[in-house]
């Protein structure tokens, strides 16, 4: 019998719980043995739950228990979750999470710390919820080197972004939208601000790139202030407005990392993924396109990618995985936003004349576009010739206050349509 | 450093080489030492290719060498590739492999053969081409009891059928302009008659279930029979037309499983796959439907897929899998196609009295559909109450030759598009 426990109690931590008894029989069937809750760690009791008797209070349970061989955190947050998991590992404790501010922040400490003492860090979790990634792009795309990671990584925002559009409400109405159906947390910043993609993004980078990729320096938007016009502009360029995250490697060592609200083509792959869906597309030098598409949240998806994560420690108790998925170093892999091409649908304020904005965007091209609003025009810059953000930010400042929004596309939009 | 060596340089075979050159450093980087190809097992030389002081006609050069820990089977087919997979494994050797038509029928041997040596068999390039789903399926969604794979699991057919439907040429034009462009081989039989897509199924189903399924025991329909007009009532249901390899769970231990052409509807994820993509749905009890997309077949995707279970391979030499895939046992895993419910476009000789046709499939519903070619009437069944394979058929009887053709739904066609 394997024994193991829980950090947490909460939403995904009871949908682990839920997990290991819902398909008890066929996780004994693979792990070749019977998968045990032994201890829940949680401050609060439950005695209602069918598991009431594992709750405890005490760490010590848990950590000094030379039984429990594998531990689940799904505490959340990079606090109280961090000084737990190190004390699983440095007890010699596997240590499965879900937890993707932790594995972003500190995934390289926790990882080193996990080789030490000859046990798994394992986070598979943490991005796409329920949907494999991590370890398909760790293991099954390892002969490619991985040219660029594009991904809808969250699925609160997308609900909103789907809702406005197909609903023609806007962004406040949508967010209580996503609370109610709790979809988005009451405070529901690292969601909206594009906090939680990016953390993502940085998780799938630093796969790719075996070293760590701090999120907190990629550049990163939010969707708090997309309004329903923006949807209508989509609806013009037959395009989707969607929360992208972005990899995209320029050099051996060097890539660029963005997150931001970007029109696509309505007929691009990604399109496919609305409400709480989540899609990644990773382009690999040998294979091309892959996707991966699914459930990128919710209880039972998270859960049963880290039961998935369980029984593979159960699997191999005694094994120690010989490299670290990434590490630590003084390299600075993020590349300033200078070179990477941009196309972007400009609005600005209809009192600009047409000459100041070709004038101003000649060098990139200009196709005006039918304004959605009163009092604005908006155009499309960048097909004709590269746009770098860099050249971008330098000739909206030309504009200035004259400029009441600007969004990025990630494709031409010309993607044709499969009949 | 880790030697490997090739059996058959054919098209994976010269890809699993130059993607080993192409990605060299990184392969290293991966492994922690280099990768080298030290033998290459062929009947033919290939003076001007930059390995040819590898190639070797003699087995022996590479089963009885110590220094060569993995092999790469590449050959296909189910006669000396078998011969040669025996010996790779009895000599100690790990043993990778892109051919699903030996692991779908010799698989449960090699994978015992496998574990008494104490090495792996791997074969994630022998479903889907480059697009991870073997060991996604087999670790990630190992917490899931999987209800239903659904794909579309041959690039030939499912570029010959976009083809067809796009540019209005008919089967044998579409074909042609398949092995125009080497999609399609000389002899497409197992691809367009499904053969090639009921291994892959028969693959993913067992390992599901953990058990073998013989891919000769899966009714399998392929695409030779489908004609313009077929791809023309696809339009009128706003419907894709695609070779469906289909496992559908029915009881714990008992699943139904059909491979045949299937109209989808147009707003389904898995409309997403045209020409030579694949798309692979998962449905799992915890998970919901998770897809996986991309080229699923092409030397470069395929052999990045191979390289990578060598470079698996290569980061534990010394580790033996302690559980199989899946085993054989003398337990009747397919249903026969009794309970699965179907509906069905059936176009019918217009002679028949529409008295005649919807006294027949009365029990079920009828919905007429308009006519696309002289001479015919049409219409959908199965949709207001289960039809099933065997009520289908007793009922195509009843109608007799005026049957033209028939064409299962996979879904009921209605899925609201996505605006």
């Amino acid at each position: 019998m394997i024994d193991i426990a829980i950090l947490g109690y909460g939403v995904v931590g009871t949908g682990v719980a839920e997990v290991c008894r819902l398909n008890q029989a066929m996780i004994q069937k693979r792990v070749g043995e019977p998968v045990n809750i032994k201890r829940i760690l949680d401050v609060r009791d439950f005695p209602d739950d069918p598991f009431a008797d594992r709750i405890t209070h005490d760490p010590d349970d848990i950590f000094l228990d030379p039984d429990i061989s594998v531990i689940v955190e799904t505490i959340g947050g990079a606090g109280i979750a961090y000084q737990l998991s190190q004390r699983a590992l440095a007890a010699g404790k596997h240590l499965v999470t879900s937890n993707k501010e932790l594995v972003a922040t500190y995934g390289p400490e926790l990882m080193e710390l996990a080789h030490e003492n000859g046990v798994s860090y394992m986070f598979e979790a943490s991005v796409g919820g329920g949907i494999p990634i991590v370890r398909p792009l760790h293991k099954c795309m390892s002969a490619n080197i991985v040219e660029s990671i594009t991904g809808i990584l969250n699925g609160t925002t997308n609900f909103i972004l789907t809702h406005m559009d197909q609903d023609n409400t806007d962004f406040e109405a949508a967010l209580l939208e996503a609370q109610a159906r709790g979809y988005a947390e009451q405070n529901p910043t690292a969601d909206i601000e594009g906090i939680d993609a990016c953390r993502k993004i940085a998780i799938l980078g630093s796969i790719t790139m075996g070293e760590f990729i701090d999120s907190r320096q990629i550049y990163t938007e939010g969707i708090s202030a997309i309004t329903s016009i923006d949807l209508a502009y989509a609806r013009v360029l037959n395009a989707r407005l969607k929360l992208i995250g972005r990899f995209h490697r320029v050099e051996h060592d060097r890539a660029e990392l963005i997150v931001a609200p970007m029109f696509i083509s309505q007929n691009h792959p990604l399109a496919v993924a609305n409400d709480v869906y989540n899609a990644i597309m990773v382009e690999g030098n040998a294979l091309g396109e892959a996707m991966f598409y699914g459930r990128g949240a919710g209880k039972m998806p998270t859960a049963s990618a880290v039961v998935a994560d369980v029984i593979e420690c159960a699997m191999h108790i005694h094994r120690v995985p010989h490299l670290l998925p990434w590490t630590k170093t003084d390299r600075k892999i993020i590349q300033p936003h200078v070179s990477c091409p941009v196309m972007v649908l400009v609005r600005v304020k209809d009192e600009v004349p047409v000459e100041t904005i070709e004038s101003v965007f000649a060098p990139y091209g200009v196709r005006l576009v039918p304004a959605q609003a009163d009092g604005e025009q908006a155009f499309l810059t960048g097909h004709d010739a590269t746009l770098t953000e860099d050249q971008l930010q330098v000739s909206l400042d030309a504009l200035g206050t004259a400029v009441i929004n600007r969004i990025r596309l990630l494709d031409d939009l010309t993607r044709p349509a499969i009949k």
